[in-house]
């Protein structure tokens, strides 16, 4: 019978998924948060680009997709594989050693 | 002569990535900050896994893998175009109002 088997429970790539999408609203909040910090650097730049360029920019646009690179280069903290750059420095962070986070 | 156009100052998105690339470090920081408090639930995921699948099973990148997929769909945060699903509500937040950062 096959009639529950809508997920498959033991593969690995799953279960951490299943445990990223229950935590990923509350990611998202702390990452927003941070991001926050930012806006007013990205709001100024993308206000010197319209003014440079032309009233046609959208600087919502600019400032959402800068925030997609910055996410898309954050990758780079938690390299595939083997030790890449940046990562071995970054990594001995992860261990909640020296900052009293949670 | 074209001995100078290394790179084009004017085109909207490299000078928003030039911004990016600048404030990258210091979002790394912030980024690896947020992961800290969220460490343990996937330690502890991926120790479960490792449990049930097996000794092959390579923690740290399963981890690692878990980390890069919430940088990923943190990205519907700053959506592409138009409105899509969670942008709306999600953007507001970005205004610098409610809570004091910076």
């Amino acid at each position: 019978r096959r009639s529950h088997m809508a997920v498959s429970y033991t593969d690995p790539q799953v279960s951490m998924d299943l445990l990223r999408a229950v935590l990923q609203p509350s990611f998202n909040d702390d990452i927003m948060a941070v991001f926050q910090k930012y806006h007013q650097f990205f709001e100024k730049a993308a206000e010197n680009v319209k003014e440079n360029v032309g009233e046609d920019v959208q600087t919502d646009q600019l400032i959402k997709e800068a925030c997609r690179n910055v996410l898309e280069h954050a990758k780079q903290l938690f390299p595939d594989g083997e030790v890449k750059r940046m990562g071995s420095d970054l990594m001995k962070r992860m261990r909640p050693a020296d900052e009293d986070y949670g």
